[in-house]
């Protein structure tokens, strides 16, 4: 019979706690660590849907943005009107935000799911992707941005991240952006016909942009141009000093006035982690402040500061996986379903949290389920017989100490054993 | 400025822990508990993607079902490819490992994620909702039973479900299943011209399904048809009262010989919660056995078992939300960001993982921040002013406790102290 196939650039994660460095596992257990370090810092959860108008994103990302441009994953829905799998997580929540009227409310907002894009399929991108991230609306700069890094710092240490730099920059604010941008296009409009179309296009919709460029000839041109330091207020030098400053103990931070981000909507200070264990695209997590995009998309004045993390990139260099749930396999030997042997099964699970009880569920031989327990890398076997079902007994085999001989224990001790190894 | 709205069906959730029965909350604690369950069960995650083929769905939801008549959320892609955003997790699962040839293997294995189906919008339904799942794979007929059995059981225990019913039936094996479906054919052939037009198109399809209509004049009819009991063979018959045997003290079950469940794929037992709690649609989780999907998706023969389990609904009928974690609110009232203040912060929140630390980002007096802390049902609030600053010192205010006196503590004492209170 002719085989379903999954789509192209979507894969499938499945966990196995017995395979080492398995892929999924890696990645549940990085948002596991994210999920409490959000909680640790008292940020509420937030859920949008899969779905949202096109225009969202047009008018928030931004038209000149790459995303936009190619990658949205957008169709026609059944009233002919184009909407779109959410490419990002941000413009969705200001409009929730929006929408239920509490954009003049202060909010502390985290959260998790898939995201898509429409990218030509290549090694390591899918069109189906996890990012979590952090959105503080409502607080204006300061205080927001030193609990910004805080979080990083958190997230580097608790992940054990390797070779990390976190780089930041500022946007400047209103004034001085401007100032900087005009400076920016009388400096490049000389060499308009050297730039690319879509650089070309920058110089007028978001000349910043160009700094970013991947062009070299755009990048040799930009030498020479005029540095967004220059034109920085000290008040947004200051800042960029006092992050250093309070956390360089915590994680390497590095100014870095060239950072813009690929997104149209920030504005003031900007980030960026990279580590040098990923490769060409580094970058594993990454934001800023954006106190116009509320305003942009039909709400309050708000300002507010964020950050998005790709789940697959920081999953990839994180090291340990936290110290395994203790695992004990549980083997029925019996020519008929025993209840009285599978009520112990029952009960023992509602012993104790932290100890994963796997009953054996296939027929075979006690040999074979033996092998299973300690492919599944379990720690112990506990085995019931028709004898131990006559005798109301337990045999308990531990799996990982060579030196340890098998146990008998009646149904009744089995409960104050699992306590003890809990 | 023109505003973007959410999509018809779709809705957002804005977690609050400072408000009591917030719905969100509750959603995001069932999951949690769930997954625990999951895991105690020594179950492994798989997150197969939103999008799928239309095919998937047909193939194996079946043609007959309501899903996929009339309620597929499905569109055509950049190349005129239908595809569909999954509208149940069982068919995914399979396409998966049978895509990675693991499909002779055996798996336990458990999803939780967002659904689609495009509904007529209604109350509470919703054109995206979430669904957890089991999927126990080349497991036959037994153990695996009681197993589902178990972690219901464990499901409705844990999160305190009132007034449940677990429904339990057995569709037969094949020979006595053809049987009756036979037998029923016969019967209401005759009663063609009677039927509307669903019924008598699942007449020919699966006649099983009939018994499931909503039609009152089809059940009329049906109360003189042949009964499903009187085709088990006395192995069904036997497992539907050895399941019930071994349960009956952990949770109410019945067995139900009307219950047939709305998919085409099902073949031997069957069950399905249901809570009085919940109004007319009362089923909060349901599943069966399903031993030929697998060969009928392209395939190895694999006996499978599962369930799904519908979130917002088993969130709506839970009792009692967790005691929460204890939330410590810190305010820092100065002129200047103070990196000293606020690196307190950043080491009180690597103490512990149990105590939620909310640094208050806003401007705003201490009297305005004292109100947050207590809106936001903090325990303690950490006072660091100018004065507090100068002697290293921070202010501790108790906020729950009316006959506790503010007390004041050295920057070094602030650790045992939170240790003491975690």
């Amino acid at each position: 019979m002719k085989k379903v196939h999954s789509l192209t650039g979507m894969i499938d994660l499945i966990g196995n706690k017995g395979i080492k460095n398995n892929v999924a596992e890696k990645i549940f257990y990085t948002e596991k660590v994210l999920k409490n370090i959000f909680n640790n810092y008292s940020i509420s959860e937030i859920r949008t849907p899969a779905l949202e108008d096109t225009d969202l994103f047009k008018r928030s990302v931004g038209d000149s943005s790459d995303i936009v441009n190619k990658e949205l994953y957008s169709f026609l829905d059944k009233n002919e009107k184009s909407i779109t799998l959410r490419p990002e997580g941000t413009a969705s929540v200001i409009r929730s935000i929006i929408e239920k009227k509490i954009d003049s409310e202060s909010h502390k907002l985290w959260y998790l799911g898939p995201m898509w894009r429409y990218e030509r399929p290549q090694k390591e991108r899918y069109r189906q992707f996890n990012q979590a991230g952090i959105e503080f609306l409502g607080y204006s700069e300061g205080l927001a941005e030193l609990e910004i890094v805080s979080i990083i710092c958190s997230i580097i240490k608790k992940l054990e991240i390797d070779d990390s730099v976190l780089k930041i920059n500022h946007l400047g604010n209103k004034e001085s952006k401007q100032k900087f941008c005009l400076a920016l296009q009388d400096f490049l409009k000389p060499f308009s016909k050297e730039l690319d179309e879509r650089d070309l296009q920058r110089l007028n919709s978001n000349p910043l942009r160009i700094l970013d460029s991947k062009n070299p000839e755009t990048q040799k041109i930009l030498q020479d141009a005029p540095k967004i330091k220059d034109y920085l207020s000290n008040e947004s030098l200051d800042i960029l000093e006092l992050i250093k400053s309070t956390f360089s103990s915590e994680c390497a931070i590095e100014i870095d006035y060239s950072l813009v981000r690929g997104l149209d909507y920030y504005t003031g200070f900007v980030f960026e982690a990279v580590s040098s264990n990923l490769g060409a695209q580094d970058a594993y997590l990454g934001g800023g402040r954006y106190d116009n995009l509320c305003h942009e998309l039909g709400g309050k004045a708000m300002p507010a500061i964020g950050m998005a993390i790709g789940i697959e990139r920081l999953a990839s260099i994180t090291k340990p996986l936290e110290k395994p749930q203790t695992l004990v396999s549980l083997i029925l030997i019996s020519s008929n379903i025993e209840p009285k042997a599978y009520k112990i099964a029952h009960k023992l699970r509602s012993l104790s949290n932290s100890i994963n009880i796997d009953v054996q569920l296939s027929d075979g031989s006690l040999k074979s389920k033996l092998r299973r327990a300690n492919k599944d890398n379990a720690s112990y076997a506990l085995i019931i017989g028709e004898h131990e079902l006559e005798t109301e007994t337990v045999i308990i085999k531990p799996l990982k100490d060579q030196n340890s001989e098998q146990t008998v224990m009646s149904f009744k001790d089995i409960e104050s054993f699992i306590k003890e190894i809990e």
